[in-house]
């Protein structure tokens, strides 16, 4: 079969590699048809160091389960199915908990060991704990925004309840990739009052305004930081989503959050420390967050998206073939495409 | 009347300094009955830079109202209250909001411009958003735990509540001083079912036993962290309280909390920053925490002290006149006393 493998940094290849199959019996085989590039796939294709091996990639898929093993008991082949960004049991301390990013036995998809999500076919793992079945065709329009659920969807989700979002707060979002994006739609869902983008391209800002963002900043830096004082009365956001994970973006965040505030953190973090830990400390500003348990997240996002309240695929603008992918990973490198969905 | 000044590390006197006395028509003056020795007070202790006008010290008291002044109402001549360790208006956005420490026009004792707790009388500023009026005489018994109500009492409840302590959490407290003493009777009152304390003095091992800690953690450093990951299934505790502020405590404490638990500081932090930004993001942990509001707590807690729930007076282990308080710092410092009371 045909799928994803990074050599190091900006070297991204479509090759074909061994045929995925079920080896344990809580396998389940699913053949891809929907998939995507993440913001998070950037960073190893930035920094990986060269390697023989490789890695593939991958870890939002949309597929049909072409096969199970005999333990598997809550996806039947012919299911469409969604694979959130990590497998896990759904069993233990931590599933029960509804934390399946902190699974005492999943794991995460692709690298040398597992399939990725940008190829043909992939051996799903846990498949009970892991799958979650979609109630619609694998062409419905939908598609794109159920691909999102993913990751980016029930990320930006995260990152808003990890900043405790609500009725009548105040939002700053960091962050105008696709989860930064889909920060704003899940702030707007959970009721937010106001929700600031901070950001400068003017199509994710058309996006952001359209999925409810209220006000834009576009200045960097400290003009950044002033203008949400401004905009908040000079008090900062209650909520802040950090969407990047670079240690700048977080001290950005850390510096518009208002006192006994919370900062939602799911971007990966490029640095080894928290910055301003007086600041935070003095401001009683909470500091949340981490791979959102998006397995979690499905079954409440879900009805929305099929009743059209939130459309989060509208952050898809651009659909590629799976030889597009290392163009694709070009693409959104340069910032010309927000996120690469990728059609099989 | 006499004072605590300091002038720089390890020079602590007591002087006669001017009279207390009223300025403000918010203020009140406040003859002082007890005060104490802060953990805080040895930060700069061990490092203040010689000054010639000194820092007034102290904020944390007990004491007869005096006089008001025109504008005072919640308090009147002859009342014995307590002082939170900061005063605040009580009206702003932050104080409604139970967030006392961030008043928009609140501030903080002693330095060179206000009256300190450890000295004869002080003129409190705003006094009626931060006074609390107590319904006892001076020379009751309980008199030791409602002075804790003015900091280390509320500060380890700050702590609990930040960590999210809860009925069958498992708690790890890292820091065997005054206010990690008072985490423990704080994680007991909010029904935790397992408390980790991390110590080594006998006597203070004593004082957390006696206040409901269930285990106590006597290595150091990574033999610690190891030790508290037995004694929790190897998961870590859901709640960490970090009551010290250094580095390698903060350390500590992120590397026992669990997936998708919490760590609330209250130890004002010694470094720039909050280490193991990936770890801490990685599982979820949360960090909340900072200057505890200590008046919204006096309410909550009073009732517990008054009724001999809890005894956080029990962490004064030495009483002193005015003129012991140099060596009163001294003590504290070489940690040959937990929490030395003032008595006027």
């Amino acid at each position: 079969m045909r799928a994803t493998v990074m050599y190091g940094a900006h070297d991204v290849r479509v090759e074909t590699v061994p045929d995925a199959g079920l080896i344990e019996p809580t396998d389940a085989l699913v053949r891809v048809t929907r998939a995507c590039i993440c913001g998070s796939d950037l960073w190893p294709y930035n920094s990986m160091a060269p390697s023989q091996t490789g890695n593939r990639m991958g870890h939002e898929f949309v597929g049909l389960v072409e096969a199970v093993g005999s333990d598997v008991r809550t996806v039947k082949k012919g299911d469409l199915v969604v694979a959130p960004f990590a497998w896990s049991d759904g069993t233990c301390e931590f599933c029960k908990q509804g934390l399946q990013t902190s699974c005492l036995h999943g794991g995460w998809w692709g690298g040398t060991e597992l399939d990725g999500g940008q190829g043909e076919a992939v051996r799903v793992p846990l498949a009970d704990g892991t799958l979650v079945a979609l109630p619609v065709s694998a062409d419905h329009a939908l598609m794109p925004s159920l691909l999102t659920l993913s990751d980016v969807m029930g990320t930006g989700h995260h990152a808003a309840r990890a900043a405790r979002v609500g009725p009548g707060k105040v939002v700053a979002v960091v962050g105008d990739g696709a989860v930064g994006l889909c920060g704003v739609i899940a702030a707007r869902r959970l009721e937010a009052e106001q929700i600031i983008m901070l950001g400068r391209h003017p199509d994710r800002i058309a996006l952001a305004r359209m999925f409810g963002a209220t006000d834009i900043v576009s200045e960097r830096g400290d003009a950044a930081i002033e203008r949400v004082r401004e905009l908040t009365g000079r008090l900062g956001a209650h909520s802040v989503l950090e969407c990047v994970g670079h240690g700048e973006s977080m001290r950005t965040a850390v510096s518009i959050a208002r006192a006994g505030g919370a900062v939602g953190r799911v971007g990966v973090p490029q640095a080894t420390t928290i910055p301003d830990a007086e600041r935070t400390f003095y401001k009683n500003i909470t500091i949340a967050g981490g791979p959102a348990p998006v397995r979690a997240y499905i079954e409440e996002l879900m009805p929305d998206v099929l009743e059209g309240r939130i459309e989060p695929g509208r952050v898809f603008d651009r659909a590629i073939k799976i030889d597009g992918v290392p163009d694709g990973y070009r693409a959104m490198n340069d910032r010309e495409a927000i996120k690469v969905m990728i059609e099989f």
